[in-house]
């Protein structure tokens, strides 16, 4: 019955689609229908919210598109009055996956994506390559003489394709799919080993994502791998994958500057030992985490402190401070996780809360907020693959609701460890529209911890905290706060939170890109920090910007898993020459 | 109907088996029957051929085995005028696995095999470990300090319960199942590098198996992994497998003796930098490869000889031979290998083929010899580790005729091709009894060749062969062969094969210990270099020895995953103690 109605909506979509009849097919969504396309019509990422922008898009794009084959596959799964259904369907240059989700015979969210390009297929499974010819060659070259010749030549003789800045889980997943799509690519890491951004970071860090959620490309973690994964062990799983995969990564280097010369850039990469290469990829992606730089400490007489002062960032182990008075400014996930060192390592710890933070115990998130992404979903047939299809198939438009009721279950449940959290003075709130943590996450990345331990430590009292206050000014002996008290301290860590990932550009590339780009990470949802009008999708991530062949991917082990995909195909259709057109151009101003 | 047959039989057995009926059980397997039992009866690798056998090994077995609550898993399925299906028990220890062939209602094959030890299972999956707890803690010791402290006192305060001599894919392998298992093993590994013993091989070496055969247990290799993977390309594979999965081991160590001491061995390693460490494991595995030391070069005169010669597993390049006159003695795999690496080099290469080879093109062995291990298998729903229980299932006893008929039709297929090769003074044979290749590696693991181009040369004679004919003794100038000739040669390659593995015992335990496990690998068939009695099972593989705490594991990639679980849970029940009595003892000598 569902079924049927999944195949007659599509078969009606294939038939107007290719008649280039727009308004036939707009009049198969309903109003307040929302269409979300991953490259598959738009060679962008955007969400299509109701008939006007879906008629534009595909006033656009259809013709160039030329989409068709549309049709079911696997069942069609019904909740909430709601039908859903994989489906599949073919374009000018792609093979397309989606979803659809019809309502009363109407589509209510359509999700298109390109799953591969047409003729540029990754080659697996049964297309894998064979690997070496099983013949005598007199001119035989072998993998590892084609790998040292071809690690010689990069960057001398041979440009890469695509120069990825940073070789953390995005820069890895990212060249790690290049090169299954034969895109030549060179990662360029400024520490001395790959999954060094994980190692050197505080003592105690734990993946605060399960296991489930944080599979790289490829090489899924083993089913023994542990639930909550410590950096250190993460850190030599990505080293591991670089090396399995035979990724082309300079170690110990770090990009100096990055000029666009009309075709290429000009990239000067110093080298470990001090020696400074210039290359020119075509493609330049930032990967240099989800964030930008630091936020500068600015606090008047930060300069006259007579103990340590630090941001995040720098701070790594917290035994020097053992027996002293520690003072952790802001209140979310890495001030949390610093206090609970610091407390670990034996000072005594108060945090100054200066605005209100959204807390979720991570039991209670692992129990409502990652039901596909578990060992059940997994029974259920739900791999991480499906489980990422299904999270990228829901537009942001429509998580906020679901949000919402799920924090009413989530506030409910666990209001007993609330109310003790209240009382130990800490201000906590869950988004401006009560949406939660994960909300807050796209649209500011910041102002959420989720708990792994500080929180028992706050409600007990043994980690202090005083809230509502910022810092007026740095004295000798401690901090001065906004009510003007003194709060002495022996070290302060400035948990203050990044930059937008688009400030790096200034170092790089220069302030006039930066500004064009704009920031990054937001949907223009309208709260503090996301500043509308509405954009749908995250600023600038996984998609062009207003600078040419300059990419931003970051984020968690899920989106750079996930978008990492994304990212490599529009570089192979690039590369290749297809067609590509991008509508909707990129993201502009806001935040 | 098929179904019901295998449950009715199950009812049956788990009956008589309960009511500790030894000949009711009996009764339900056919007069030729064959029961092959992976520990789970036993606690050793053992095939059951008839009656008398299986009545005997219940009478020892049955009341301390205690088996219970048989019952199929899946649905059967019927070939030839047999019914088969997946079945499962469990016994006074562990839980079994194992697969039943019917016919006529009666048991013709019974495979039986443990698959998790009761209340020592792996935490896998729903029960992986957390990782972490998440909850402050002042005595904290994080991942990498403990990992740290974990080394610093393996095999100083705290000694190793299993110490692996060898670190290619089977000490791997095997430390990897103990790991997984919790039971603390160490590897020594004489190369620098974990995957050298794959690195150090010719140059032109590639895996002769396909992917689907090759994985190693808990991470697969990716989709897009080419089918024939190359030396240096595994060696990385494996030193990244090593690094993700956190397995213990010393590089450039050696191990230069063991001497049993009554609970304990005490081995001396040769430490990288000169030290010497004196270990005290409870196990020592060999996984040293699937044979022991070279068979050494006895010609006559052959410190005579001007130019070079040298055994295969000293071979690495054929470049210093460009435009020299080569001989390469030998006709199976190495030497094959070693005749296309010198020939591609540019050296002018003639095979001395002492025996007749049996020889199958890689295409074909493709065809016809790996339809459980394929991506059209994998399609089917046949991963790899339900492909490894398949091949077990199978006793070694049922393997000739199915292999005899397998060949026949290879040969018809490849009529030409054999045409053609003979014609070029080549040996072919496909084994005394006809049972081709497969039956040559597991009865004495040599004289067979998986044509990957060496035969091409061969059959146009850009790689001469001249058959026949030993080497009767060297010559400053060359060799002199059996018939009298002098062939002239600046480099001689003895592609003369290795030893058994129990030989290498006798370097590093002592000759008595050497001679008193005997031969290891061949089944007792009664073919040359693999003399009878008929033993049925792979001697001294996997399995407890004559040598107490003694353990050979090795073999090719896919021996070396599957069995690793066997080898892994035989040293966790001692570990922890499990009543474990071996059924039928140590292989005796033979071969």
């Amino acid at each position: 019955m569902t079924d049927a109605a999944i195949d007659r909506w599509l078969t009606r979509f294939d038939a107007v689609l290719q008649a280039g009849d727009v308004a036939g097919a707009v009049a198969l969504f309903r109003p307040d229908a929302a269409w979300r396309d991953l490259l598959a019509f738009t060679w962008n990422i955007v969400t299509l919210e109701g008939p006007d922008r879906i008629a534009a898009m595909l006033g656009d794009c259809l013709a160039r598109t030329t989409p068709v084959g549309w049709h079911r596959v696997g069942p069609s799964e019904g909740e909430d009055g709601a039908e859903s259904a994989w489906v599949a369907f073919s374009t000018a240059t792609a093979h397309g996956t989606g979803r659809l989700t019809l309502r009363d015979g109407l589509a209510d969210v359509l999700f298109t994506a390109i799953a591969d390009l047409t003729g540029h297929e990754e080659a697996r499974g049964a297309t894998r390559p064979r690997g070496i010819v099983h013949r005598a060659s007199r001119t035989r070259e072998t993998w590892s003489e084609a790998r040292a010749r071809r690690r010689a030549r990069l960057g001398v003789e041979d440009q890469p394709q695509v120069l990825i800045i940073g070789g953390g889980q995005g820069g890895l997943a990212l060249a790690a799919r290049l090169k299954a799509l034969d895109v030549p690519a060179l990662v360029v890491e400024r520490n001395p080993r790959a999954g060094d951004s994980w190692r050197n970071r505080y003592r105690s860090l734990v993946l605060h994502d399960p296991v489930w959620y944080d599979h790289l490309p490829y090489i899924p973690f083993p089913a023994h791998w542990p639930v909550f994964c410590p950096k250190d062990q993460m850190g030599d799983w990505l080293e591991a994958y670089a090396l399995a995969l035979d990724l082309d990564i300079w170690l110990s280097s770090t990009v100096a500057s990055a000029v666009w010369q009309g075709d290429r850039w000009a990239v000067t990469v110093r080298r470990e030992g001090g020696g400074t290469s210039i290359l020119h990829p075509v493609e330049l992606v930032f990967a240099t985490g989800a964030y930008g730089p630091p936020r500068a400490i600015d606090w008047p007489g930060a300069d006259s402190f007579a103990g340590t002062l630090i941001h995040s960032s720098a701070y790594q182990d917290g035994r020097a401070f053992s027996g002293k008075r520690a003072l952790v400014v802001g209140a979310a996930s890495s001030a949390h996780d610093v206090a609970v060192d610091l407390w670990e390592a034996g000072a005594e710890v108060t945090l100054i809360q200066r605005s209100s933070t959204c807390v979720v115990r991570s039991e209670t998130l692992m129990e409502f907020g990652f039901d596909i992404y578990s060992e059940e979903a997994v029974a259920r047939g739900i791999d991480v693959d499906r489980a990422d299809l299904l999270s990228a198939a829901t537009p942001f438009s429509r998580f906020t609701e679901g949000q919402r009721s799920l924090y009413q279950r989530i506030r409910a449940q666990d209001a007993e460890f609330y109310a003790r959290l209240a009382a130990s003075g800490m201000q906590l709130d869950f988004g401006e529209d009560e949406s939660g943590l994960m909300m807050k996450a796209l649209r500011t990345a910041s102002g959420y911890y989720i708990d792994v331990g500080a929180s028992e430590l706050i409600a007990t009292g043994q980690i202090g905290v005083i809230a509502g206050q910022g810092v007026a000014r740095v004295v000798p002996e401690g901090l001065v706060l906004d009510d003007g008290q003194t709060v002495a301290a022996d070290a302060v860590v400035a948990c203050t939170g990044y930059q937008s990932m688009h400030r790096t550009l200034a170092g790089i590339v220069s302030e006039d890109a930066a500004e064009r780009v704009g920031p990054c990470w937001g949907l223009g949802s309208g709260v503090r920090g996301d500043p509308g009008p509405w954009l749908g999708e995250l600023r600038n991530m996984w998609k062009p910007t207003a600078v040419s062949n300059l990419w931003f991917h970051g984020g968690n082990l899920a989106l750079s898993r996930f978008y990492s995909r994304h990212v490599a195909l529009q570089l192979k259709a690039r590369m290749v020459g297809l067609p590509v057109t991008v509508w909707g151009g990129p993201d502009q101003r806001g935040a």
